[in-house]
């Protein structure tokens, strides 16, 4: 078992890089230690690899929920340091990884089970990873706190992103808690219920979302030259 | 019930404050509504009262672990906005408030128990609150992730901060989970087995801790001039 543990077979830790304001998720599987991270940042590798060590876990899986555009992966870097770590990304995603999720696979660690849900619309690899057990989803740029992803670079589609919230997100039950792979105003989560009713853009009509999301006239992203094309290669580019 | 619940009677939110990496907790019971928050900033008010408003809580107190050195207080700001929100400190505070807690008194929102533990040592009134329900301890300054809060300015020793930690929050069972006032890492929370094995500072004896205090050798606090008067008055000082 690991040094600690809440009694629900989760062992659970979000974890916060202050300059991309980028959310790290570790999960654990207390029975088998087994872990995965969700959205590792490469410039918090050491940290991470740390509290791993420190938890006493195993970590199985690095996962993108897509090709970030803010920062780079760790999922390359902690590979290195951890072979028995494989990296995971979708297989819409058009990135290199050693395991690739379609819609509605699941993946195990230990004991625990993600699903995966294609939500495309900000990147056309954006996945949304559930644990049904414990009623939590993992929503990366497809979904965030009275927010979203933008849909101005990469494959982003506003219409694509309203079905895939819509059809892919908000049809969980109410009380799932919903973790984002961003927040810049200092919220931690939110749940399907809170965003169905107050998010500003997606409790709209399709048209309306539309309407926003074509007219935010946001500058083109600081570090997406760099980013997008370290992270189809997991951050490691061959030199 | 408030908008969204996990089914175990407590809303809980972390909330976080970028420029001086603090964090606010919103606790609210979801049989009655009523709600607290512990340490608010005053410039998250706004966004504070908004996420209370939306999840349909009641904030009956506005507690602060301590007269903080590094931010102003948003219990003076809430309580002009919400009339029936009641500012809580420490008796050891020498602070003004509306309800004074000494040690293992307790503090009832709806059907929700706080136990306030007495932890000085970075300052006289700080306080540990404790929810044994859920196995949850708020340690304000007192113990952060591998770290604690500094014992060199306002009532700081670290003799007193080393038994308070010890005979406090270290005898709480080993899985209860730690959310401090502070984090500069990206760390969320820990438990008591982790600060027992790996804190830096408080794994050791008494005599190393004191030394380790001794020789930090940290620059003056920042906003401590403006900051401690303010909070002596919950953040609102009459002109
Ligand atoms: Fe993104
Ligand atoms: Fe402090």
């Amino acid at each position: 078992m690991p040094i600690t543990s809440n009694g629900n077979g989760l062992l659970f830790r979000q974890l916060f890089h202050k300059d991309t304001s980028t959310y790290t998720y570790l999960l654990a599987c207390t029975k088998t230690n087994e872990a995965i991270l969700i959205d590792p940042v490469i410039d918090c590798v050491e940290r991470d690899l740390k509290l791993i060590k420190e938890l006493d876990v195993k970590l199985v899986y690095g996962l993108n929920t897509h090709v970030h555009a803010d920062h780079i992966t760790g999922t390359g870097k902690l590979k290195q340091a951890l072979p028995c770590c494989k990296s995971v990304l979708s297989d819409k995603s058009g990135g290199k990884a050693d395991v690739y999720l379609g819609h509605m696979d699941s993946l195990k660690f230990g004991n625990q089970t993600l699903e995966a849900r294609a939500t495309p619309g900000h990147t056309n690899g954006c996945t949304t990873y559930v644990m049904h057990e414990h009623s939590l989803a993992f929503t990366g740029d497809a979904l965030m706190v009275r927010a979203c992803g933008r849909t101005d670079f990469q494959q982003g589609d506003p219409s694509t992103l309203y079905e895939s919230v819509h059809k892919q997100i908000f049809t969980l039950p109410p009380h799932y808690r919903i973790f984002p792979a961003h927040d810049y105003k200092g919220f931690s989560e939110t749940s399907v219920a809170e965003e169905m009713k107050y998010n500003p853009r997606l409790s709209k009509s399709k048209d309306e979302f539309i309407n926003i999301m074509e007219n935010l006239n946001l500058p083109y992203p600081k570090r997406i030259d760099a980013s997008v094309p370290a992270n189809l290669v997991c951050g490691i580019i061959d030199e």
